[in-house]
């Protein structure tokens, strides 16, 4: 038996989850509410400093909110850059962390890493082109193409996509400060709570919101196939929470699509082309963990 | 010297091109227009045949209009699916070709094809993650991503994505026959020729169908650049003979990202992001050579 562990943190705008171990079923987790940086880095480094056999661990994988520098040749890699979060801009979470625990960190972003989670472990297993969206309190996604997860020049920002906004329908201008009706601006759960006075949690699932929101997740899934053709997409997220949501959405792509995409697993099999993620809320810090086992 | 030769043949909506040779300054070439299957491809054949050193000629390679069937198990692998092009649907172009001449054939989209020149020949050198986008009659986008042409579940169909759609500005409702106003419906060669009554190579450069026009592209492109974080994008086609459109696209595509994609290769150098074909109009004849070498 390999006696070396590895560390997963999956950093996400509400929440922080730590987990050591190795599989699924083999993991020692906690969680803790993102706060301001040193506070909650601090209760990182408190983790996994607990950890009674340290010196096994042999790295630490961050999936994290972003947007991140991943360039390994940037004088700024593995800082969180501009994100609205403002304590939280221009931030070096891997030195952080690695010169506090001395072991080498890898880092992506939340959404690769939930999708390599994801394909090692759960719904995207011998996939070799998938994305993984998060429609949370923001939107993003990532995933891998020809096997490999999803840089190019820096990561995608799928959120960030601009999409038929009918304005008289849904007079909401969208929350995005920077592009106000992008994606993220219409249908992340922070628009939702803006355009009904609410949070989604609180709205019954027969309120108009969710029709709403399925209209707008099924036509940036609907480009997200045109652009990418993966071979599945996985949903996951807060709002996902809402049991009608996927099921709308599946629907409203096949009426988006109109048979144009000549694929049965889009014609005959949506209900497993479009999914929940088969690790849940895990995805995300096992796929911090598999970041750490690839560094 | 390698005896050896390979022949390429861009199979479009309107015009077919068929090379023989080995690099893009060592071509014989010929091209005529796209008529019904059997006098098209017996055209192709004759070109073929008349090569004075035919048995030197290893593969051919096919870069196709669409969609294709690309899948290798597939009962249909090699097939023009349900294209518009009414009397090209469900063509078994790569039979009809391999079993007259006897040779291996290898087949991809136009753009996959156009895209494998320019990352061998021309504008994407040293790239991984890259798109090609055309804009003619119709449109369409393929490329790479972690090196490897795109393909997925079939192939992308980046001209059906939707987009934000002004009906006060721009009362036409778009002449996709299966999605009204996506990017092809409002922005293809197409497009500009119903909504304006006269074909784009008409309209003077001055005309405000380039402005609008330059808006679809710019955000269809931001589109992809949140969806793909290519390293580059490679706009080919016909529509881009007018020399404005190009640069009035990168400005607008500046406006749309506003900042939110911080990289120097869109924030300093978009004149280098957003390039049209270093290959020009041969970029399709060119990759579908590539293609024979690799099949």
């Amino acid at each position: 038996m390999n006696d070396r562990v590895y560390g997963g943190i999956e950093m996400g705008g509400t929440k922080v989850v730590c987990a050591i171990g190795d599989a699924p079923n083999n993991l020692l987790k906690t969680q803790f509410p993102t706060t301001n940086p040193d506070e909650t880095i601090g209760k990182i480094i408190d983790f996994f400093k607990s950890y009674p056999h340290l010196t096994q661990l042999a790295a630490i994988g961050i999936a994290s909110f972003g947007p991140l520098d991943l360039d390994k040749c940037s004088p700024t890699y593995g800082y969180i850059t501009s994100t609205p979060k403002n304590a939280w801009s221009n931030i070096n979470i891997v030195q952080m962390i690695r010169s506090r625990l001395n072991v080498p960190v890898a880092i992506d972003t939340d959404v690769n890493g939930a999708g390599l989670g994801e394909q090692i472990w759960g719904a995207a297993r011998d996939l070799d082109t998938f994305i993984y969206l998060t429609v949370g309190t923001g939107i993003g996604g990532g995933g891998m193409v020809n096997g490999g997860l999803m840089h190019g020049l820096l990561h995608p920002e799928m959120g960030h996509i601009r999409l038929p906004h009918d304005w008289q329908k849904d007079p909401y201008s969208g929350c995005c400060p920077f592009h106000g009706d992008c994606l993220e601006g219409l249908a992340s759960g922070k628009a939702m709570e803006f355009r009904w006075g609410q949070s989604p949690e609180k709205l019954p699932i027969e309120h108009p919101a969710w029709e709403l929101e399925a209209n707008y997740l099924a036509l940036a899934i609907n480009n997200l196939i045109c652009t990418m053709s993966p071979q599945r997409i996985i949903v996951g997220g807060g709002l996902i929470k809402n049991p009608g949501l996927i099921p709308a959405v599946r629907r409203k792509v096949e009426f988006n699509l109109n048979g144009y995409i000549h694929s049965e697993a889009i014609t005959k099999n949506i209900d497993r082309y479009i999914v929940a993620p088969a690790l849940g809320d895990l995805a995300g810090v096992i796929g911090a963990l598999e970041l750490a086992k690839r560094n």
